[in-house]
C-alpha cells in the first residue's frame, strides 16, 4: 500500500493513496497520523491494507491526490539516522582530498544521527540563510521501522522495515569540514530533510524490493536538466536492513524510526567513479560528487553549490515508468 | 511550576507536581501529554500554571506523587542535542590522551545530535548487553524549548527555554573512540538517556536560574558513595541559551527540543582539574573523568566502568536542601 500525510497541524493527516498516486482516501478513522499508525502497526496495518484494496478497486469514495498537498509522510519523527550504503560516494569524497577509505568502512557503516524535529514537505522551499554555507541536495532511499529490539540481526531487521521512501538530505557542505573535525558529527551542516510525498510498503514494491535494497533508478534533475540517473539497487555495500541493525546495535529503535541509505552513488561500467549524465554517465545524486570528479579531473571544482532560485527534483520511476513515491521538488529560497 | 509524565503508553500522562514533589494533580484535561502542551505552550502554560497554584494551595484534590511512577518528562522527543558547556570535561579528556583543546572550543561549542526515540524512565535500569562497552553515566543539566526560529540570538534563545531538567546521558566509552574517528558523531556509543522525574519552569527556580545557567550543585552518588558534588553554575563556558542558539544556527528547532549542557565539571580551587570527593574535592559527574585524573596522576585508570548491579543516583538539591527535580536512580541490568 501507499500512505501519505496531508498537510495538517504538526503531524499531518493520514491518507491511503492509490498505486498510481491519483486518488486518496482519508484514513484518520484508523489512525489520525502516520506516527499513530506506526505506534500500533500490527493493529493498524491490516486495516490500512483493507482500505488500500478498496481504494484500488474504487470501492470507496476518493479525493484527487495532489502531491503538493502532502507533508513528508512523517512531518516530524522521533528518530532519523542516515547511513552511507554507497561507498562510491565515500570513496569520491576521500579521493578528492587525497585520503584513503579505511578497510573498516566496507564492514562498519558510517551513520549519523540527524535532526528529526521538523522535516520539509516534498514541495517546500529549502530555506537558506547564507549562500556561503554551500547548500547541496542528496538523493537517498530511506525506510521507516516499527519497534526494533536492541541487538537485532540484519536478517531480522528486514522484517522491521514497514515503509520505504526517498529523501533529499539537504547538506551545508561548507560547514561540514569544521563539524567533522570536531568529531561530534553533523549538526549545523544538516538542516531539515524533505521526504517523498508517499511512503510505500515493501510488498507493494514487488521484485523491486529485494535483499532490503530498492532495485530501481533514482532520477535527479537539477535546474530542469538531468543530473542523476543512478540505480539504487547497484553498488549498495550495505542493505537498509544492515543499516537498521547497525543503528540498533546498542539500543532499541522506537516505532517510526527513519533510516537512510546515504547518497545513492554508482561506479561507472569500467569501475571508475561515474561520469556526468551529459557525458553519457549516470551522473550523481548530489553536487558534491560532480565537484569531486571535477577536482580529480581538472584540479578544481567548477559546479557551484545551490543558490536562491535553484531547483532540484528527485524521483524514482517504477518499471512502468510511473513515479513510485511521487517527486520531491524544491527550490532554494 | 513543576511538571511530570506518569508512566502511561508511549508518551506518559501529564501531571502538575507540587513544589515539594509530594503531590500531583492530573493535567491531561489541559493537554494529554507534555509534548502536546509544548506544541501549544502559549495556550497551555497559563492553564498549567493556574493548576499549579491550586496544587500549591491544596485547592484541588491531589494524589501522592511517587518519583518511581514517573517516566522521563518527555518519554520520547523529536530532538535531543547535547552540548559541552563545561570545557573542564573536554580539557580532561584531551589531557589524558595528550591532545590540546583547540582555541575554537571556547567559542564554538561541541554538540552532538542524540537519539530521542525512547528515553529511559528516571528509575529504570540501564540495559547493558555487553560490559566490555564501558558503560558510564554523565550528569547534566538540560532544557526543553518551544519553537525556536532559525538564527536565534543567544539572548533571544533564553526566552525559548520553557523547562529545565537533569539527565543521565549514558555513554558507552569503549565505543566512542571508534565512532569519533569516523567523524560522524555518536550513534552506538550513546544508548538511551534518562531524565529527572520532574521538569521545572525557569521562574520556579528563582535566583538559581540566572544567565540561562543553573546555579545549584549536582550531586552524584555511585554505588551509594558520594562521587560528584559539582556546582552547575560554575565553569560553564556556555549557557544553555548559547547552546540553544548554536543548535538553531542553520535550522529552526521544533517545540519539545531538548538541549543538554554536557557533563557538569568543575576545576579545583587552585585551577587544576578537580579532585575526587574522597580527597576533599568536588569529584566528577562521570567515571571517565576520574579515570582521566588517575591516568594523568598514576599513568593508568583504576576505576572501572559500570557493571551489572552498579547504581548511580543523580540529584540537584535546592537552597533548602530539598530535591528540585527528583532523583535519577538507575542500576545497570
Amino acid at each position: 500500500m501507499k500512505l501519505a500525510s496531508l498537510k495538517s497541524g504538526r503531524d499531518g493527516r493520514l491518507v491511503v493513496v492509490s498505486h498510481d498516486l491519483t486518488r486518496y482516501c482519508a484514513a484518520d478513522n484508523i489512525a489520525p497520523t502516520l506516527q499513530a499508525a506506526l505506534d500500533d502497526w500490527e493493529n493498524c496495518a491490516p486495516r490500512l491494507e483493507a482500505l488500500y484494496t478498496d481504494v484500488e478497486h474504487q470501492a470507496v469514495p476518493c479525493e484527487r491526490f495532489h502531491e503538493r498537498e502532502a507533508a513528508s509522510p512523517l512531518p516530524r519523527a522521533y528518530q532519523w539516522a542516515d547511513g552511507s550504503a554507497y561507498i562510491n560516494h565515500v570513496e569520491l569524497v576521500r579521493k578528492a582530498r587525497g585520503a584513503e577509505v579505511p578497510e573498516s568502512f566496507y564492514s562498519d557503516p558510517l551513520m549519523y544521527q540527524g535532526g528529526s524535529d521538523a522535516f520539509l514537505a516534498p514541495r517546500e522551499p529549502i530555506p537558506l540563510a547564507d549562500e556561503n554555507w554551500g547548500c547541496d541536495f542528496e538523493g537517498e532511499i530511506c525506510v521507516i521501522t516499527d519497534d526494533v529490539p536492541q541487538g537485532v540481526s540484519s536478517a531480522d531487521a528486514a522484517g522491521h522495515i514497514k515503509l520505504v521512501m526517498i529523501c533529499n538530505d539537504v547538506s551545508l557542505r561548507k560547514l561540514i569540514p569544521g563539524e567533522l573535525a570536531k568529531g561530534f558529527g553533523f549538526l549545523q551542516s544538516k538542516p531539515p530533510t524533505a521526504f517523498s510525498p508517499v511512503a510505500v510498503t515493501p510488498d507493494e514494491l514487488g521484485e523491486a524490493w529485494a535483499d532490503a535494497r530498492l532495485h530501481l533508478p533514482l532520477h535527479i534533475d537539477y535546474n530542469g536538466e538531468p543530473f542523476g540517473r543512478t540505480h539504487a539497487g547497484e553498488d549498495a555495500t550495505f542493505s537498509l536492513a544492515d543499516l537498521v541493525a547497525h543503528a540498533a546495535k546498542t539500543r532499541p529503535l522506537g516505532a517510526g524510526t527513519i533510516i537512510g541509505s546515504g547518497t545513492v552513488s554508482n561506479k561507472d561500467e569500467d569501475g571508475s567513479p561515474g561520469r556526468p549524465v551529459a557525458d553519457g554517465g549516470r551522473g550523481y545524486s548530489c553536487i558534491a560528487e560532480i565537484r569531486m570528479i571535477e577536482t580529480i579531473r581538472d584540479g578544481e571544482a567548477k559546479t557551484r553549490f545551490m543558490r536562491k532560485g535553484d531547483t532540484v527534483k528527485i524521483e524514482v520511476p517504477g518499471e512502468d515508468g510511473k513515479s513510485v513515491f511521487g517527486s520531491i521538488e524544491q527550490e532554494v529560497a
